[in-house]
């Protein structure tokens, strides 16, 4: 997709993705930033915290997700029209630990009518290693991400 | 599991479970609160806050993943051996919404050897509509969760 | 759903798996066997032949699927509607082999508008073993299965 | 994987292919053919035959699933280490018919201690549509498959 993208379409993922990121609660709790997107791709880092870590003191299987899932959820919105995850599927690796910054990248193996599928690759930024893999398969529902932003905000205003 | 479990086994899983969750951060974190545990099983709730939602504003599937998968790791190591997740996989049939309470229930499918298989649920309490379906994939890992965690605080204290 | 199901959902479920099973090709091929229908579930059975087995001379998992994605196709087409198969996830639990009767069972996990989750569970008939879960999302398609099949014998006329 | 391939692993791969192939009875059984191998990759084809399609006339997608699995059995084999499949999860995206050309390509995404995940994209020959995502995750199991073979062979001749 980054390929052959059009500087328009990339305009469009930037601004989309800002416009996410602006209301995105989760991702600003977890730390998480953005540091590319592109149609059909994003890449997302976030640093392991104490409190992401599990009863066995490594980080939460849950916390790699969220990563894994934001980072799916820039991508496959970065056309911006709504899309949300109907299915994710995820293997743990190898485990990450306190201090560890995690670098999530996706890339879109498909996209045909409403449904796409994404593949996520979850790093460790220090040395490559993959931690996790993660496969989502979004859905596209009515709206636009930057439209439905700008009616979220007259809604809240009322 | 639960029907046959021995008095003994249910206690060990309780006392597994206190354990656990004494030192379980993004639990905490998140404020979810365990409602039922025995041997395989478990029943955990949470009630979803605005720093939950998603740029659509609804609930991040990130957090819902994250209630199930930590209902997950109560049930799989409720025998005190300690077990992680080695691959999850979810369908997210509808969506959550601020203030919502989500309850996880947790039951195991199979156990043999050091792999097992377990289903989660995930419904809002209040109507008992399914929200996720969760399967995960659990690998034992050498230690029990009780004795690890005195180990972990002696190194800690050192 | 087995439960609730009316004598008028039971028949239904029936005479729409005879309709299938007539024209299911593969299923015939494989020699696998219809020994229960219901709204929403079925039950299937296989024997494992000396042409199902892989380079390891143990049966081939993908044969093993092909039984449970069947059993799930039985399940979910019960109520008369088309449905297709959008997502299977089946995890291997114990080797099957030659001569080995596998039954497989699915069950409805939900069914909401036009998308459902069923668990298909194969096991020996011998043991009761648990030799795979298999989980299966289905999508309701145009038509219904007894129609679809006389303008399908009509078609084929002309 | 492919790119870095010595000459000797790719003749190892080759050879492990052949051995393997020579005992397959479902890949012959649904006329699959090997059209590459490399350490760690496979391309295989299958034509959908009518005895291959469901009771909707459609190319079952267990079938799908066999050609992408016997594809993902090659690719984690080729190393001459016995490896059977752990786990796999199937996206089905556009039905396939009677006729159609099917081809399955298989890349390894991880391979570290006995624990393996490969991707399987099954394409229409013809159009290069993609019809199925495939991942599967291997475990190494004992033995190696040319060995294992001789083992078979003289234990079938006593």
């Amino acid at each position: 997709m980054n390929q052959a993208a059009s500087a328009e379409a990339l305009t469009l993922a930037e601004s989309t993705a800002r416009a996410m990121f602006s209301r995105d609660s989760a991702a600003h709790a977890l730390g998480i930033q953005i540091t590319e997107i592109a149609p059909g791709q994003a890449t997302l880092t976030m640093t392991v915290r104490p409190d992401m870590l599990n009863g066995h003191r490594i980080c939460h299987g849950g916390m790699i997700f969220l990563l894994a899932d934001t980072t799916f959820a820039y991508a496959c919105n970065s056309y911006n029209h709504n899309a949300v995850a109907s299915a994710c599927q995820i293997d743990f690796l190898v485990p990450a630990h306190e201090g560890d910054v995690l670098e999530a990248h996706a890339v879109e193996q498909t996209l045909s009518g409403k449904t796409g599928v994404y593949d996520i690759t979850v790093r460790l930024a220090a040395t490559r290693e993959a931690v996790a893999l993660f496969r989502g398969k979004s859905h596209r529902i009515k709206g636009t991400v930057i439209e439905s932003l700008h009616d979220a905000g007259d809604a809240a205003q009322k």
